[in-house]
């Protein structure tokens, strides 16, 4: 089945392929009254927007915004808000050679598989031009959210990971990578551009927090905020992997050093003081009232100009090349991305927990 | 809000508390016809059952399932299937002291924080007790996917890990850890006992694989097969990471290491022959047809008879050793439970693409 | 596909057949806090329990309900809710002829059509019986919206209606057929009294009514409140047609004498006067703060005595007489159900208002 | 809640507002592989178009729909359908009235109550404009389900039925108000123009009948195929009522009365004779192979010159008269829109059954 709404009364649902007219999402749940303007969208957008640096596809898209509905006199009327975002800057006779054979890595056999052919121009649907409608999306939830801050950042690329006594938030956004540490920000350049030179691409770590949730947001098991968020993660465009917390780290630890003591928070606390977070802010499924954090693991991108040993559509033996123009390190656009998705899920898990505890 | 219920049209519900009088699961959406009776299930129950060694918790519950709707003549009848199980070994006064305070990194806080109070037996809703109800599920599930072998095993406890080179299938069931590793099982049987004797606890990895999945299951974006995995795995008590393939691993490939290359696949052959399986079987969110396959990071149990330092229900600071009868190391029961989870998503995910694509 | 939950996030899931162990339903999303306790439940369920009087099968079920998790120290938790009533009266042998033909009417021939055979035991699962797990499913509900009442009586039998100018709300209880009209309640006795020795079947039409409803609940479009009960009762084993307000009538109407027009509240009012009620307080799907009314059509069961022109399992010509025991007004016991579904309805509306709008 | 979607494995989601830029719809879940452009929707537009006779509201509206996502060189490609129809003839400023008061009967009032305010231009969300998207997407509807034809009429207006024995298909598409009976539609000529003159409104009935859907789709109780009729046509602006068959009309019927006796089918026949159809081609929620059959009641608009006591935003006493340009009988464009939902209902219902039988 093709399914393209995420959450449960706070929803979303994208459209749009890569080399279309458009793209773009419906946001429905919305509470009423909130102030919504383009200009509350278009910076968030601008932040993933390709074409930027010689760091990212040399796409031109201006990813101008459009609201067509559920807006009235600057506030959300509590109806479906239709986001669109024309495509300007297609050049479909790239994908010739997509059109005839597989990438390997890429979901190109796959689409074929299920669906029995594909839009090939640049992905079509599983292009990860289609995160835009996300962060169009998630510009929306945050309105909901206002208690909430949210902040992601590559943590590694390729393998060379910050230091995290380097660690600055005023970095991030002082580079083209989402980086606060400005010593590994000054590597990744080099390394990009070795990278790209050499028709090669890189993986990623992405890492987000959100401070500001209070205890309570969550459920137990099937709609636990840490399920949702990594069904939200792993939904994005070549991510294979999602840490809550520490992680995969938790599961070498005892559980005396992975516990997160508690002491009384003080006057003017809202809860208890924690001492540590191993847990991301979430146990049992549920809010603690600490930062929720989340890494996200982003593959290289398999659109790269190596040429790689596959098949083509009749099955018989090729090689593969991919040309065009293309992102050699997906994963640093997914930083605005990932921040989305932490407010689609959290704007869900706060009106859900709205409704059944009032 | 409260939401127990996982899937799309193969969907299951589960209810019950650890002490309460029983638990089960309401599945719902399942083909008529399958052959099912409760000797189908009871095998799986069996295996994730405590109390059949000394490296997991001493309750003894006998787990006896009963089918109470949804099969006539042994056969499924397309109608709601009801699993019941009763709990028969709760020690509910074992529990004062977590009444009164919050164990640190357990739900206690969190649930409070949410609901205003708790079913502080044995952590109620809370407890992996639940996960009996989803080995149960899953064994309907699996009947809906004749075609696909799921196979766990616990690949690292406490950070201990298997080598790779001495994996050996047949070992899986030799040992209570589900270690197809007979070396490593032989060092966790000491580390877990160490363990278990100074009151703390240990985490586990637990590695799952499904072969037999045909190209074309999953769909793009939301409703992905790495996706709907990501929510599945994520949904289990005490999981904080999940990795499709390579995992956070594929962060520091190459694309050209990345790709998975494609050959001819040759007579008889449903499919190409792949050189490689870093994506874990699945791409752009639908199947390749290479097994399907997903790590679980298990953190170490936060009921543990070392002291630590915490908050009691008032707020006041206190310390809390959990007594009660508790699993040194959870993961291990979490194999039968991951291959619950995959068995649940792929029927799913089956019924799902028949829908679309006939 | 089965589909056997119903509900947004006050959501009930029932499953169990009419001649299994047991039937039942799982409710979640409930509030926390709630006082519960099968006493809040057996009331309702008594009311539409079969065997009391000559007018419904003589089928002995005590219809005892048991609260198997969700309800801890007398109050819900706001995990699931699992509700289990045992059968304790099936006569599986009555049902040797429905085995082998058809009941014209029933869905005996759409079963087997669809899932290539049935549980014809009583009906299996689409006998009314499935309706107690929806009273007691709906008497949760009730706990959840104190602010209104609910009040469903019979309004026809084979059609011969009320007079409304009999009404009066104390009879329902007084008599069997939840007849608001004494000198209607007698002629029915005579009526059905007649049908059942002709061996024939009769049908009703309920009428229902919610008052202290706020203005508010609902939504535009397809989660409206009205599309809700209209799916909510159509749902009903029987139930051929809704009606919100004046129904039909309302198509005959002019616009101004269908308008229901308002004038200012008055001090301490909660919104304007109303001087007519020809929406049965609904407005483009919101709830207008006047009584919400919905009537049902409930058609004679095809479960009768008098032999009818059929096919048997191999398409051969038959007749078919059904024997076993069965209500000669279905509709009847439709009251409490009818009820049960409204309760269910405006309690999940007002946790989703609640989830928008704060 | 705002929930703007409707369906469970085919699904679509509406959004725009009477004045707003533009209205569409996403069609989510479609099969691969159809044939679709932009020519075969726009026929069925056009049915439902505004200012196409004087019987209708004089807004002109060309309602050209656009494909923007989800087809590929002719054919759906299995990913979300966006279509969208531009709003060209907007007139806000004839609405400054309805902006200060409360039109009886209209949704005003209670979209007022619910979110604090409204988009009061045209009705904003809750106008019948909506229905323009829906009946776009129920044409993707009717490429899924080749098999089936779908046929809707106006059988009754202003109280005023057609006459069963003049009933020719022919005649449908031969006047202004989708009338089978030549001599009916003069009347209503008559009747429309009187109730436009004196600035009043009639309502409606709308019958559907669909040939040609094959035994077995639907299921037992919450997704019954006449559940989510039900909840498909109560979900249209103005709706009051749905029945099923006989529906009401069932409720004076007697068991024998209306049950659908059944013979052999005869050779080549698909399943077997039935001698009437009171069931409308449902039973035990199951489509039977017998034609399906809906009615529905449109009320008359509440948008009317005839001037009504109201209240205004204030809560004090006025007088309204609704201005602008309106639908004497918005039940006549009802008939595209009926037929839309009842396609899309058994869109899904193919899908589903396709999901759990194979």
């Amino acid at each position: 089945m093709s399914y393209n709404t995420f959450g449960r009364v706070f929803r979303f649902t994208t459209w749009g392929e890569s080399h279309g007219p458009a793209l773009g999402a419906v946001v429905d749940g919305c509470p009423p009254g909130l102030a919504l303007s383009e200009a509350d969208i278009q910076p968030l957008l601008d932040k993933r927007r390709p074409g930027t640096s010689r760091f990212t596809t040399q796409r031109q898209e201006p990813d101008q915004v459009r609201i067509l509905s559920g807006v009235f006199e600057g506030r959300t009327t509590g109806t479906p808000i239709s986001l669109m975002i024309e495509n300007v800057d297609q050049r479909s006779k790239d994908y010739s050679e997509v059109a005839k054979a597989y990438r390997p890595g890429h979901a190109d056999y796959a689409y074929d598989a299920k669906y029995g052919f594909r839009d090939y121009r640049g992905g079509g649907r599983s292009s990860a031009r289609e995160t835009a409608a996300r962060v169009a999306a998630g510009a929306v939830a945050r309105l909901v959210i206002p208690e909430v801050s949210i902040r992601a950042w590559v943590e590694a690329i390729g393998g060379d990971a910050i230091d995290p006594a380097n660690f600055d938030p005023a970095q991030i956004d002082r580079n083209p990578f989402f980086c606060p540490d400005a010593a590994a920000a000054e590597r990744w350049e080099a390394l990009i551009d070795a990278a790209r030179k050499s028709g090669s691409s890189l993986g990623a770590v992405i890492a987000c927090e959100a401070t500001g949730v209070p205890a309570g947001w969550g459920a137990p098991l099937y709609a636990k905020l840490d399920s949702e968020l990594a069904a939200a993660c792993m939904s994005i465009n070549a991510v294979k992997g999602v840490e809550i917390g520490d992680g995969f780290a938790a599961a070498s630890l005892r559980g005396e050093d992975n516990a997160d003591a508690m002491r009384p928070g003080g006057a003017g606390a809202d809860g208890p003081e924690f001492l540590a977070n191993h847990a991301g802010g979430i146990a049992g499924g549920i809010s603690t009232g600490q930062p929720v954090t989340v890494r996200v693991a982003f593959k290289p991108t398999s659109s790269i100009l190596t040429p790689v040993e596959t098949i083509d559509r009749d099955g018989a033996a090729t090689e593969i090349r991919t040309k065009g123009r293309h992102d050699p390190c997906v994963g640093i656009r997914g930083a605005p991305v990932v921040e989305a998705m932490m407010a689609l899920v959290l704007a869900d898990q706060k009106l859900l927990h709205r409704a059944q505890c009032g």
